[in-house]
């Protein structure tokens, strides 16, 4: 068989072995594998560079299936390759085996999770960036691509990020088979309409046949040899190709074929062609960099500093430690601090421009490459990015976010510019750690615990300077907390964290002055929450205690409290205060007095409990 | 004065007023509406039509914003055309004023709140699509835009869509200063990149020098001629023009001038002019549509039926009865059922394609014009939109959202699929209503409560068919529950909601049969909950709590209700059950009992409360 004829019959392999998982499965989406079938079996078959045996060499191609679910032609792949075996194949979808229903790293050669679509390609940016800039290696990062996911903003700005980057060794390979799960797409087969636009973007675009093998081989070429820009293959290509009862007809997205075995006798029967993969050439990955010695910034206690301050004096110190550190920012490194990191290690900053969904995704596909990307943007933005968040714990990512100007104490830029319901969204992320401190020696101890996490780290900081309250030399441990005012009469326990510590403070002094003995807890990691702390504050104090975030106080500190004592024997009576009604404009101050979060308000809150009876 | 002349002193005005405004803040963006100062100057002068007497004449062309920031060019042109004082001008971000340091509904001139960037234009076509559409009514939609912006994703979801829909009635004016907050955008002044990409996406794209009245004066008309087409007026701008200590230079972003005497002397001085803005013509708004009584589905206790597909006809029914009720969907309304309700009443039906933040963005907009927009995808994917709901909060939009394919129970496809972090997301938008129905006559019956409730309602459904519990006779108001299952004798209270209601009922009967009485709770509004409900429930049982929920616990049903009883005299021990660990491919059943939220998981938490003690 001559290289023509193998690639037609590994199209036509792929095509048969996404209707076999899919009927094996009874679900499943083949007709989006078969459009693809002739694209992807060119690139395996001549242009992917990886060694199967090794996913975790640096020097493999990314092959990244933003339409996630085409999983069956992915595992076809596998299969084709000698990754997997018939037997695992036909395992899809069923529970307990690797072949999920849209791929995640559970698969060895899986990099980062798919299916929420319009999300491959910004991840694939991360990845190219890390690979030219940072490795500096020949890798290229193929992303197939689907035209229905064209419409999702994320994949725009993807696009203007590779060429502002010049990634040249980013290719994506848009399947255009004209159908999305209920009908046409806005753009049909107008691929003159997706060049336009990805030229108008800054890309080098070539139009095909998507089933012209011969056609695709040249593509990929010319792709390969264009340089300082990336490259989109535009496929004209037929969903269901190559089986009478689906091509290109409507109704049978996302469904196993009501007749595999006339659709696989129509295609030729079942193929066993294996295909060996070239390994990729070159260097092997350059040694793991140096780490110095950690020398953390250092604030003398009371003095007046803002933790996004700190975040960036910390991570510039972290960077300087660990090269592996990476900075990326949302067009706000002046307010975040991130400039600080920027200028005292530019090689391993990214200016990812006002595009949350692209900062973070950047951030998912270093991280792919064993890089520590910290991303910064105000807390409020995250938002922007949660689907990419909530996709990244999905992918297993070591992920490190950044977010500042917290809750109403940012004071005269209003609402739009607070974030109120961050700790909810990044509490309900698996496994997440969701970090708020109070104080500058806290901060830069937290981004330094951040850097060695696993996992999504979410760091919460604030705006306004505040004063600081710990020494240089304390230990601030995820999973912990600290007492600054404690004594052996507490009548009550006010847990804060962030700008809410020192209003606790106050009001701790104030109720000081009544005779009332308080107690003060530092909750600076809302997750995981200091559940010992919390108990030893329920015991002396009697059950009583009262916290106040700023924050909503839907799934905020206050619940993230009452979790810890659920189904405890032993259950504190919580006055949860939070921010009540929408904020306005104002002064921090003014702003914590009205949204009933500052230290008169702790005060009286605290007073209404010290003599209440904590079980009638 | 000539009109040439009377538009360059009102733009020299708004560039005076904007630094009055930030300087008696001390704070704002004055540079930033500095650059767009004469770009507006012709728009209200000339071609706005606006009865600023009543803003909610729907006659009244709509000025968008989307550069928030820009604030004080707006509330200076407020000032110019009589809506505002100059008193009240410069009370700018103090706080109890009305001009806030980004513009929100609070002002009765402003429809939806500003300041996350890129939401402007998206929620425009939402504008615009209601006027042409719906109200069929030659309302134009104007939207200044920041250059910045243009990096969101989100504003090429509005472009891809503005242009499928022939949104002739809707003009961007792009602000091009260059200069974004902390140095320069990805395409500086290369207008024609901006034209280029405009027009691959379909739009009329005119190039302009931004401080040129005449040819401003010309392109609005031009833009005003075009039809079939949205027009973006792309224009070169000076950021801080006409003062030369801040014009074009980076580090005056978000700042009030240093001295502002003397950029006003340069600028010519204060300025009182006064402009008559143009009242709308034409034909009064068409009277409200005539409601009919509504008719809800109704399935019989024992049915199967998916709460997706209830949701579907009970919409249908609702959009017969109420004229006002829109439906918009993200390119999955087959799996949503929206379907249904777009057979019914296709011309209150729009595709938004894969594309959610323009998807919440259109519903944004329609409601500002008093349409009842109900949207739908499946219920991970509004992640994808999270700051567009958090943002449609501070706009106090009227919003019905609802998700589909809730938790593990969605089996196969994985977790890519599954909504897990849509509870605490949404619990977390201020005002929100948090559905989450178990069965079809209770979805009906909510979806109905839906269009009548203001703010934001979010109703979660499921993909697997369940049984229906309640007849097609009973309420569900929002805030309420139900006791699908309780005794004289009951040990303990399992809430659960959805899915979860149906295991629950499965472990009461198991329960049963080894003698323990168990009272289920139906938690289907999670927020608002039942908090009577819940304190009967907790005094029947002796404070005897399971909470079961397909989510995870942050953030979800558990937390709610131990909410509920956060600082009650008496508090239940609760037993929180979610989904622990990622979940894979798999069978609903198999995925429920692998995230230890089935049955038997449920019935083990139960007989481990019962009997324990709820207080040492």
């Amino acid at each position: 068989m001559n290289d023509v004829e193998l690639w037609r019959e590994l199209g036509q392999q792929f095509r048969v072995d996404s209707i076999r998982t899919a009927a094996a499965a009874k679900s499943g989406h083949p007709s989006s594998g078969m459009s693809a079938a002739d694209l992807m079996a060119v690139l395996v078959a001549k242009y992917l560079r990886c060694d199967f045996d090794n996913p975790d060499d640096l020097r493999n191609d990314k092959l990244v299936f933003s339409k996630g679910h085409a999983s069956t032609l992915l595992y076809a792949i596998f299969r084709a390759v000698g990754a997997i075996d018939d037997e695992e194949l036909l395992t899809y979808r069923q529970h307990g085996s690797r072949l999920e229903g849209h791929p995640t790293p559970v698969i060895p050669w899986v990099d980062v999770a798919t299916g929420s679509l319009g999300q491959g390609l910004p991840i694939g940016v991360g990845m190219a960036l890390g690979a030219k800039y940072l490795d500096r290696m020949p890798t290229r990062v193929w992303v197939l691509h689907g035209d229905s996911e064209m419409a999702e903003g994320s994949v725009w700005e993807a696009f203007e990020h590779a060429a502002y980057y010049k990634l040249d060794n980013l290719t994506a390979v848009l399947d255009v088979n004209r159908l999305g799960q209920r009908g046409e797409t806005m753009v049909g087969w107008n691929l003159d309409a997706y060049r336009a636009r990805a030229e108008a973007f800054g890309w080098h675009a070539i139009e095909i046949d998507g089933h012209d093998v011969e056609t695709i081989d040249r593509a990929y070429a010319e792709a390969i040899e264009t340089t300082d820009q990336p490259t989109v293959v535009i496929a004209k290509t037929i969903k269901g190709k190559g089986v009478s009862a689906v091509a290109d007809k409507p109704g049978f997205h996302g469904k196993a074929l009501d007749d595999a075995d006339a659709a696989i006798a129509e295609l030729g029967g079942k193929r066993d062609l294996e295909i060996e993969v070239t390994k990729p050439q070159g260097d092997p990955a350059p040694q793991p960099v140096a780490e110095e010695r950690l020398e953390l910034p250092k604030w003398q206690v009371g003095e007046e500093v803002a933790t996004r301050l700190a975040y960036g004096e910390a991570l510039k110190a972290v960077g300087a430690a660990d090269g592996k550190v990476v900075g990326l920012d949302g067009e706000v490194s002046n307010s975040t601090y991130a400039e600080i990191f920027a200028k005292a290690h530019p090689e391993r900053y990214f200016e990812m421009f006002i595009a949350e969904q692209q900062l973070v995704a950047a951030a998912v596909g270093l991280q792919t490459r064993g890089w520590k990307p910290f991303a910064s943007t105000f807390a409020a933005f995250f938002s922007r990015a949660y689907d990419f968040i909530r996709m990244a714990a999905i992918s297993q990512a070591n992920l490190r976010l950044s977010g500042s100007h917290a809750g109403v104490s940012i004071g005269e830029d209003g609402p739009s510019q607070m974030a109120l319901e961050d700790i909810a969204a990044l509490r309900a992320v698996n496994g997440s750690a969701v970090l708020h401190p109070c104080d500058a020696n806290q901060t830069a101890r937290l981004v330094a615990e951040m850097a060695e996490r696993d996992g999504i780290s979410y760091l919460r900081t604030l705006r306004p300077a505040t004063p600081v309250l710990y020494g240089p030399e304390e230990d601030f441990p995820i999973g912990g907390s600290k007492v600054p005012r404690s004594s052996d009469e507490d009548e009550v326990a006010i847990v804060g964290a962030g700008i809410t510590v020192h209003e606790a403070l106050k009001a701790a002094e104030a109720l000081a002055k009544e005779g009332v003995q308080v107690r003060v807890i530092d909750a600076y990691s809302i997750k995981p929450i200091d559940e010992e702390m919390l108990r030893d504050a329920a015991d002396a104090t009697g059950g009583r205690i009262v916290t106040v975030e700023d924050h909503w106080a839907e799934g905020g500190l206050g619940e993230a409290v009452l979790a810890a004592f659920a189904d405890a024997e032993e259950r504190p009576r919580v006055k949860v205060l939070a921010v009540s009604g929408m904020p306005h404009s104002g002064k921090p101050a003014e702003l914590l007095a009205a949204a009933g979060i500052d230290a008169d308000h702790i005060a009286q809150a605290a007073r209404e409990l010290v003599g209440a009876p904590v079980r009638a």
